[in-house]
């Protein structure tokens, strides 16, 4: 069944935005998405994935090699054709095994044969896609670690009794956590690019219109895809377009100081979000088709990028949205 | 030795009525049943599908494929002919290991051999039939989380080592919970399509009938079932007309409108509960013969579809049923 | 040795009739003992069984089968002789693994021979005699929920992997706790048929007659087991009658609403507590050779069969015993 | 090098005295000591075993059988030859495996090639004999209920998978225990025949004449072995005498009556209590040579058999020993 | 892609100057980072290391050795060719194993044909080179003190069944911990040599230039490693001079009792404070071209070598480096 | 590298006396070093190990036996030349497996081929010297337990599945702890010999001492060396002829006295303390060359053997050291 459209998602609009922006830079490096359940985190990655063009890749190989050339040499594909495959969205179960995710070594063929003998895992199948994590918090710390750092360096190695497997593993990694469930640990929150928040519609006419569409999906499905179709294919424009001009924006002193200046304000930890600050609204400004890169890109990219790495301030009772905009309203007015 | 008759079970008019809209309507999603040790959830699941008409399925195909060309091709089906079976009815045992729900895959013989070597689990057996679990609360939370994640989308998929395997795997599930034995996760109870309050009878009058009923099942089994047999008869055909009716029914926005307000009102979390509602009272519709789907069935099969999403309200300490009930009063008067 | 003749026990009477009551009606389901170490539990079971006329059995099959075509076809039965054996009695030790309880399957043997290699376990020893559990309150509840399942249905399923296994599986479960170590799980004690409590004799004649006997028993075992071998084999005599008389005693209106009241004054969940109420009552009924079922054995057999499914009432410090005779008085004056 | 003479141990009467009586009465059931470290427990068990003859046994039986026909069956014994051996002590390490202790069926060699494949445990060789637990508080529950479960029935019975291998396992256990490091369970302590309680000497000529004996067993360990030899071997005569006069000792009511009014009076639970107050007075009075079997003797062994079944009293905080004296003082004055 | 260029790094002195000492004396014995996330620790590893010349290794050496004659004996070296290597850097992951770190012996090879049979681990891959742990504090204890052993005694044992593997295994071990999530054991803080506390920097223009930076070093990567070059050049040839320069600085008794004095105002336990302060002090001193070695090392190089070795103590709130400074100021003015 | 000279260790006369103590009669049985950390607990057991004369020791046996008739049966010694071999010194790391501790039985060779296979493990390898345990307080109890009660019988015995290995074992046991990490088990302490604490030392002299030996150690090691050569021969003379001294040495009942009211005016628990005592100071008296064993020795020797005994006293906030002192002033005057 075709996923749902991600035009025909009613609001959730910074969940959207933060996204389409880790699909035009993915070195963002991942969205944590926070909130109610049912509100369609994950139909919104499958319709993204849905909407960005297929990639072109080589049939045979594990990783979806854009060149046989870049196949990894422990794949021994044989079948070097280019064919085109949608956008690749793999699900993480909860419980998974370290070796399932990265892929298992067959040590013993390696020592008796001299093979290297890997059966690739779901990070090679998520490469050049998405990966998504439902109940982040709910995942064991180790496999969390072991997703962003594959997810930042793009490239998962696996190193077993002096053997080392390599591949491409370049992916947005999107997770889903409960706030009410359970904290993330602080590292596991600075590790993560964007932060939103959704909430369930109170307004009962977006309900209404929510309703409708899935019931609409669902009961009609081919007259429902067709509809939306112009508008999912007028926003992968936009983001190629983005995509496209990012090299060419140039970061001015004055952006870097007012990045510098919120993140000191906001009393972040590391330099992780003034990097993806940085990144964000640099794609944000591409995203919009911007011409320069300026102070209101910053100021609009700063809650996704800043919300999740505040330290906790036991004076302070707003949440992290409220201390976030406070902040900017002063910093950068 | 024949299951006791759907028809012959005493009272639970509810419990009988969500599992009868679940078998109109499987995308409903599973009814869940709270309530006391020994009224009888289990004799009610197998008599529910013993009632229904045998299912027409490929002899050598484990899970119970309609048609040869539906087998999946892991399975190589040599008996290719189509046999009438009873309902299946799967029950799920406490601390059943994830390999035996899902099947479990022989990487070994994947391997060497090439051969796509599947061992299909209790999933492929309750494929167009029923899964019951007694108390659901005992069972680890990643095989109650796979079983609706599977309940949803019909389909089960097992990939292990670059591996997949695919088979239809459509269900009702049923589960029983008993709430004085800890309670069950948000997120649990929010999968589930209905819940079901069930308690033993009070008057005696009526528990007489019962032990009257299960005690001359038990001493004259063949002509207890002879007896009941024209009621259980009666009761597939009226659900096969509703079965049958269900794509007819047309959603006014009346309706969808009185499904949002209600869930609003009553501030269920996410999308889940409103189409549930949506689809729970169509079934009822259905099963009742309306030539129109009103309000008066959105009433009806609230409770069902809502008493189980409700957040706690420490500031009310009505039950869920009795919070459901005055909403609706005050939203759908 | 021989083990104690039953007739011997001193005193227990409650006790001894509950095992008496389950011999001639096995549907009954189970006795569980309560009471003070030492008071002679494990010696009743093996009294009892050793009591009862020894079963004529297949002499090759696992599961005490009483002809060659009841041996289950994956036994592979060589040698159909029908010998005598003494009824059986199997101790289920702590600790027991659920293989070794239900027998355990080969399932390389089976996959890669095409044959149904089971090897049997105490379950299908015990057919056709009794299980013994010591302290069935410090067994894990998978193990006891699986007995008293097998115990009444009254067959042992094994299901691996696509393949299954059937026996027969008929016995009487006796377990036996220290209510002051622990409780069990109410679900527990509701399947359990019926609960005795037992204690130390207080009166210091019993207590000699107890040594007595105990001593003379080992002392000069042949001239103590020669002495009591009338009283037994009276007593094995009058089982056997009452189990043939049982089918023949009809059960009228007033004694089910007597049940049915006595129940619901009780409060006890569910209906179990009323069908082994009336089993119970109606084997009493046949033991003693009554022509008709009346509300005397139903008074009679009800602290046996109801006092473990009471539930807790803060307000009522009256142990359980002295709360069924109260409502007894009530009831059923 | 020898061990210490049994006469040679300073002191600790109660405990000598309880452990010659389980060597006259094997069936009283084990000794468990209380007390401090270092008051020579293990030390005393090994000096019965040496003081006791040596048995004749047959050279190649794993269980020391008396005669070859004795030998189990499954240990194939090929020489037949009866040799002396010490009267065998075995010591069980903690953490020990229910295998190491029952002996391990090898079932693949009994499943491969139909043998009886058993490699006998501590249990055979502990038979005719001695098992020391050191601290057996710190012993898995599991194991001390086997250890005294087979103590009492003088087998040892190993199944497994249908196999059912046997062997004769008598032999006195003593544990050892410090009160002070975590009480023992009820039902362990009252399948213990005899307790008795150890202390330090307080005395300084007893705690000199301790060190000198010592020194001298080490120092000059020959000359203090042959000094010590003339009273070991007049307590193994006596011994001997006793185990040969037991069975002519009449019980008469008058001391049935003893047993069982002490036991009522100290509502020491169940029966085990009088059945080894009565064997164990019955023990001293053989070993003191008495013509009678009397009240004396109950009074005497009552502390030692009795101490460690008393229930827990939170109204009298006297010790049990004292407890025991005071009610022996009223019921047998 | 190069690594970042360590002269590149803002700020962060201490930290690079412990490093870089351990970088001149190995024996200094690791370096324990405390601080914020993003504070750039892994990034100086690998830029230091990057900073170093190559090494020579033999070609087919699984630990790097200089000289075909220094490889181990197990290793079986076919190609004994001598290759430029850049200087090691190893990641020791989270929940490694103990086999993983040391290397696995295969025992049952060994055993059956008589071969060392060693796959070598992490260990042996870092030698001549650098070992970094993220988060020592979430590491198991028992591989931080295999590792810190082994970094203290420069070489690797490996023992099992009586075989002994050996290799040389001289590395710098690095640790980041931060002080929030849980404290190190007093043991482990004392094992390593220096300690260094890191900081986000608090200055605005510093973080521009942080993030100025690191953005040229991604999006001009050539130009900025090219501007970088000869400031990382001319370090290496400073450490490469200290570390000809360190065998000749003499130490004076005056030097000898400023180490004592110091280590005894702070009450560090034991005496690997003051070995390593001496050996710290002395690393500084060559570091620094001096021809002598004085208090004012001591002076800089006591905080690094004492601040994680102080006793907390509960009437002294101030923090462990002001601790230091206070008496750094009293006791060696 | 040679081990640091035994006579080079600055101070810390207790510890360095134990050792020596427990070298001239390993009976002793154990020290255990309490005490702070780097005060070089594994220095002394080193540097005393190899200042002991060299042991001949048979080429190929794995626990070093002196003779060729010592070699265990099961070690088909092939080179059985006599060679020279260091007084060996075994660690025992953390963690470690009971089975690398005793050494492991090949049980499947052993059955198979009827060899007694087994690996000697560190005890077989301590033999005849020292094991050293760091940290004693982090081991299992079962290990602890496992090697004092080798270390006291001189003797390793493996039994498992009826086959009983073993060999000679006998090592002067020495295990350091932190009083600060968590408590010993009272039955632990006791089974140590002799127990001592050590402390860094205050005076800055001392400490400059220290650190000056082990830089001169550490930089100019042959020098080193050379240097104190002719004081630790000096020593190993003196350990030599006290061994040789220790049997002509009288108990007088004086001494037995003195030995017998310490321990009884100190509450220490059992015999072993007193049988200890005499042990030590007899050891002592010989090391000084006494012609006499007096109260003198008694006195000094005390706090070694008694201060781990003590029962913890709520009443007397005195350090066991101050405690024991006191008692003796009084006791012995």
């Amino acid at each position: 069944m075709t996923p749902f459209p991600f035009a025909a998602i009613v609001g959730q609009d910074e969940m959207k935005t933060a996204m389409v922006l880790t699909a035009i830079d993915p070195k963002i490096g991942g969205v944590l998405v926070f909130g109610d359940r049912g509100t369609g985190k994950s139909t919104a990655v499958r319709a993204l994935a849905a909407l960005l063009p297929p990639i072109q890749a080589v049939a045979g190989c594990p990783c979806n090699s854009a060149r046989p050339e870049d196949c990894p040499d422990w794949a021994q594909v044989s079948d070097t054709a280019l064919v085109q495959r949608p956008t690749p969205v793999v699900d993480l179960p909860l419980g998974v095994s370290e070796d399932r995710v990265t892929g298992a070594l067959d040590i013993e063929r390696a020592l008796t044969r001299g093979e290297k003998a890997f059966e690739a895992g779901l990070l090679a199948r998520a490469n050049r896609g998405y990966l998504y994590i439902d109940e982040v918090n709910l995942l064991e710390d180790h496999i969390v670690d072991l997703l962003l750092d594959v997810a930042q360096s793009g490239e998962n190695v696996v190193e077993r009794e002096g053997l080392s497997i390599r591949h491409a593993a370049r992916f947005v990694l999107v997770g889903s956590g409960n706030p009410e469930e359970g904290e993330l640990r602080p590292q596991l929150l600075d590790r993560f690019g964007l932060s939103v928040e959704v909430t369930s519609p109170k307004e009962i006419e977006t309900r209404i219109e929510v309703i409708r569409r899935r019931d609409a999906y669902e009961n009609d499905h081919a007259a429902f895809i067709a509809e939306w179709q112009p508008e999912d294919a007028a926003l992968r424009e936009r983001i190629l377009a983005a995509r496209a001009a990012l090299p060419a924006l140039q970061t001015s002193n004055v952006v870097l100081h007012d990045v510098a200046s919120v993140c000191l304000a906001l009393g972040s930890d590391g330099l992780r979000g003034e990097l993806t600050l940085l990144r964000a609204a640099r794609a944000l400004a591409a995203y919009e088709g911007a011409s320069e890169f300026t102070r209101d890109h910053i100021r609009r990219a700063a809650p996704m990028a800043l919300r999740h790495r505040l330290r906790r301030d036991p004076l302070d009772d707003a949440g992290s949205t409220a201390r976030v905009a406070r902040q900017l309203a002063e910093v950068l007015p």
